[in-house]
């Protein structure tokens, strides 16, 4: 047997497993966005890991130094917005060949000091070796939340609703332009330059009606999925209630694509999903809205049921592709 | 200009200047074993990461799964070690190939769990992600240490004695042996599955007379004067009190190695360096060899120059090889 018949998820479940006896009280381990460590009053550790792969999750001559840094900062403080907490720190690794060219790296640098400025944290160390061939990028971010403040995946309860704190598709579409060349456009700064929702995720844990939150990194189809199994609950998602940008829209038009069907599989969107006690929705989005000038957008409900299902006009829709699969 | 030009301590320094505004009061960003962030009372956080690299750090042929996760994981205790701290948690980032067979895989895991249980520590989390091409590794730890034990590069003082705890030379040899397939020795183990001493580590750092500490990852030659750099001393190392194991000295003779000068360029040896202060060393060596039943070896002293002198019946020995260079 192989990684591409292990799967992502089942290789994860293993490490969990083998390790879950070595866990003190309190210390939430692998499941979630984030890592969890209790430290002293009601202040909980965040710890999130992520690495960034050339010629998987980045070619390097499609995506510029500066680019690549600045989404490596915003895709991990990304985890942090997802448990409602707050980034602070970071660690960098990188392995590049040593024939890499100064100029690269400098942007890289920059790119890297960019984010960190945008969101407040701080690079406090790393680790630089040379690779034989390929850039090999791991970040480690360290964040804080309060006890009373952090958001877990396994929250949602039947009845609530599925929100996503913004548009989703633009990623997908912005690495096809990338593919093929098209950049400067809105789409693929969406997908070189993700925002992480740093404000939306600290001001969200905040709020008591949130019973779940993640952020979507390998699609809705694909996370949506997994906070249900973790909240051991079911969602039905209608497809016609799915936010998509205007940009989106028109490059689905010009290439057939079923807009709402690849927009929920499009992963590294760096969004917000979220599930919330329905019977105060209400108060939650018009707050949300005031505070961030856009609507916290309902895309469907928790149910009793397992898996996740999406309708269209009533109808229940079959979704041919998962979203981004590891191996 | 590229990577090789550059160089791994001028492109760390390179982030260490750009991000230095971001630091926050009492927290140690780039520049030691580990990062140091203060926590409540007197308790400080140590973070490290450490990545290995297929192909440039190990070559996937020559070492099992199992060994080469059991050494992840103590490259990365050693870091804590350094600082006098104790590991507690790590996160394990892995990119591999969809082809990695499911045996290597669960060897893999089985070396962290062996390493993790030997040090009391837990995976609390990581990312797994499908690689091109290779295989790639990033570990983070996540360990803790007081204030008044926490023990850094900068401490030396001029007339301190240079100390070491084990002998080196080892990880070299076993280098060159798994090369060359003969796998199965003492020496072969201790560059396969290196032992952290984090019992030392942790004894050392409540030794107030111990003024400075490091562990040896690159070799003696670049780690001795990384730390006489951060000590803004020199130092002067007698070869001839190197400690060297019974196994090495039969190595060189062999190979026709100058031993003490191959030991001293010995990189991956993950024993600890440190200074100490001359009046008290007799009482802390007593002490040491009562906890550990060996000697804290003496290889030189502290002095008022730049630069690291290497010795050898009092004539200056010129070392031709720094020891392992990243680019």
């Amino acid at each position: 047997m192989k990684m591409s018949q292990i799967g992502e998820d089942s290789f994860i479940e293993r490490i969990r497993e083998t390790m879950a006896s070595n866990l003190a009280e309190g210390v939430m381990g692998i499941g979630d966005d984030c890592a969890v460590i209790p430290l002293e009053k009601d202040r909980l550790m965040l710890l999130s890991t992520d690495s960034l792969i050339e010629g998987c999750h980045f070619i390097k001559d499609k995506i510029s130094g500066r680019d690549l840094a600045y989404k490596a900062v915003m895709v991990n403080v990304s985890d942090i917005a997802a448990m409602g907490g707050r980034g602070l720190y970071i660690l960098m690794s990188i392995a590049m060949p040593k024939e890499t060219e100064e100029s690269w790296v400098s942007d890289y640098v920059e790119g890297m000091k960019e984010a960190c400025d945008e969101v407040g944290i701080a690079v406090i160390g790393g680790d630089t070796t040379g690779s034989k061939e390929g850039i090999f990028i791991n970040f480690t971010i360290v964040g804080e939340v309060l006890k009373n403040r952090v958001k877990y995946r396994k929250g949602a309860k039947e009845g609530d609703v599925i929100c996503i704190t913004g548009v989703i598709g633009d990623a997908l579409a912005g690495y096809e332009m990338m593919m093929k060349g098209e950049i400067g456009s809105s789409l693929f700064e969406k997908y070189c330059r993700p925002k992480a929702q740093f404000k939306e995720g600290e001001w969200l844990g905040g709020e008591s009606s949130v019973t779940a939150m993640m952020d979507i990194s390998d699609g809705l189809v694909q996370d949506l999925t997994r906070m249900m199994k973790a909240s051991v609950c079911g969602a039905e998602v209608d497809l016609e209630q799915i936010p998509l940008s205007e940009a989106f829209r028109e490059f689905a038009r010009k290439h057939k694509w079923s807009a709402e069907e690849k927009a929920i599989t499009s992963g590294e969107e760096y969004c917000l999903l979220l599930t919330v006690d329905s019977a105060k929705y209400k108060v939650l989005s018009e707050e949300f809205e005031k505070q961030f000038g856009r609507s916290l957008y309902v895309i469907g409900t928790v149910n009793e049921g397992l898996g996740v299902n999406f309708t269209k006009k009533g109808q229940k829709v079959k979704i041919e592709s998962e979203g981004y699969v590891h191996f």
